[in-house]
């Protein structure tokens, strides 16, 4: 009943869950925030986001946050960009690896990107020649895939004929995001399905705004999704649910993932030190649980 | 990819959630709770432990509570009894059914019951023998069936021995429980199925302590398991891990179901009003997400 295989996990605390939290944290503590991470085995992190630092705050400073990081063997580096102009500067900072998304709903977008569907896919289909001509890796998120906070409910077959318009741009992987957490297992499934069976490597991005994040991680999992999206004691929010938390925690994802047999190269114990420090450092107790349970070890009897 | 099928659910939250939250209910509170749950559509609801008042606090006045729950069609008021004491006490007070339960490592049984697991075997002997003559329905619960806080990591062949035992006493129901929150949903498939093959009626009852409960019942309810512990508002807490939370939140494992396409017949807009009332009641934010966040409507945009 052992599941076998490894599953990479993209560490997106330093960016999806900071982006959202009151408290914004300067440059060099985020820059130490993914040392920490990186010391504790996470491969991958979405470090920072090149955005105008007036829209987002908590994001200011890329730059410095790009160089406060220590480079280390099989430490993947990458940066959120939106535009051309993001991504000058995020190839300026030396990130490995650039990281597009947009919502796939027409009145999303706009809120969120002031632009189209159709606008957001000429956007990556810039982003993606360019980074095959600086030889970089890029994904495509397309975010809101399981339901949109304007549009409601989100025909599979949009998403999936999106997918497949990314996957011709040559890019390197596409993240279905549940960005406002509204998704449940079997919608997971009949989504990776969809997209795996175009050819394209998959990724998944969870919320836990209903609690539904772990068990949509366990589908895409066991659906053939190898890499996830996280978030260092589940930090972060949604705007469209204020009272409710973000992305699924890096440390509970661990804890499972480990039970079921599967490899992530996190030491978990080191990672609930750096969420112990995290929720310390941002003053608020934080929506991951097994920094608070602890792992499973007996107690004396 | 839509499932069928009914899942019941046993909304534990006024006997095990209510036991382990530090403020106490008045009995017509409990009461009323109950009475507001079942106004919701929760088919079945644990109201009351038969325990000594003095060992649980918040459990004083069971009597009182089963004698302000308004009984209705369709609604079964189930009770905890440890012993026979406990079982004429809620024979008295007039309960639809019993619900025992003991943990699978003799120092877990000492602890919480002090027994060992012989002991608490003739015990539920005993209760299976009352119950049959009485013509009530009885349900015996297997606790930590997924570790043991003092013992650690249990054999599922020691839980399956157990369960046959149990069956064979001519339980109506085993139900198997993961008091500490630390099963995997491997895990649960692995000892659902052990259970399921001796021919027994299998539930489970699953804590959120690491973030994996709700994994855990979608595991156990694509494995065959139809009926479900949970808490309203997912109150409770781990006397083993005093900052982590209790079980899973009712209203969560129906956002859960019925996206997926299973019944549970609960109307949940109602049920997020009794979590919200709840909270308010206990003067505290509770661990269940959806009535923070609320079901998924769009905004205007």
């Amino acid at each position: 009943m052992t599941a076998t295989g490894r599953i990479e996990i993209c560490e997106v605390g330093p960016r999806d869950g900071l982006q959202n939290e009151e408290r914004a944290l300067a440059p060099e503590v985020r820059a130490e925030l993914c040392n920490r991470l990186a010391a504790a085995g996470l491969p991958r992190i979405e470090a920072v986001s090149f955005v105008n630092p007036k829209r987002v705050p908590q994001m200011a400073g890329a730059e410095e946050v790009m160089a406060g990081i220590e480079r280390r063997d099989g430490l993947t580096v990458a940066g959120l960009v939106l535009n051309e102009r993001g991504y000058d500067r995020a190839i300026a900072a030396g990130v490995d690896e650039l990281h597009y998304a947009f919502p796939v709903s027409d009145t999303f977008c706009e809120r969120n990107q002031g632009t189209t569907i159709e606008g957001a896919m000429e956007i990556g289909t810039r982003l993606v020649e360019r980074a095959r001509e600086d030889d970089r890796h890029i994904s495509i998120t397309l975010s809101a895939a399981f339901g949109c906070p304007f549009e409601g409910r989100v025909d599979p077959a949009r998403v999936i004929g999106l997918a497949e318009r990314v996957r011709a741009l040559g890019v390197d992987e596409i993240v279905l995001a549940d960005t406002i957490g509204v998704g449940v297992p079997s919608q997971v499934r009949e989504l990776v399905a969809g997209v795996a069976a175009l050819g394209a490597a998959v990724g998944c991005h969870f919320h836990n705004t209903r609690n539904t994040g772990y068990a949509n991680a366990i589908a895409a999992v066991e659906a053939g999704v190898a890499l996830l999206d996280a978030s260092c004691g589940g930090t972060g929010g949604c705007p469209f649910a204020p009272r409710a938390t973000g992305n699924i925690a890096t440390e509970d994802l661990v804890y499972l993932l480990h039970g079921m047999g599967f490899e992530t190269g996190v030491d978990l114990a080191a990672l609930l030190e750096v969420s112990a420090w995290l929720a310390e450092t941002l003053g608020k107790e934080l929506p991951g649980q097994t920094y608070k349970a602890g792992t499973f070890a007996p107690v004396a009897a």
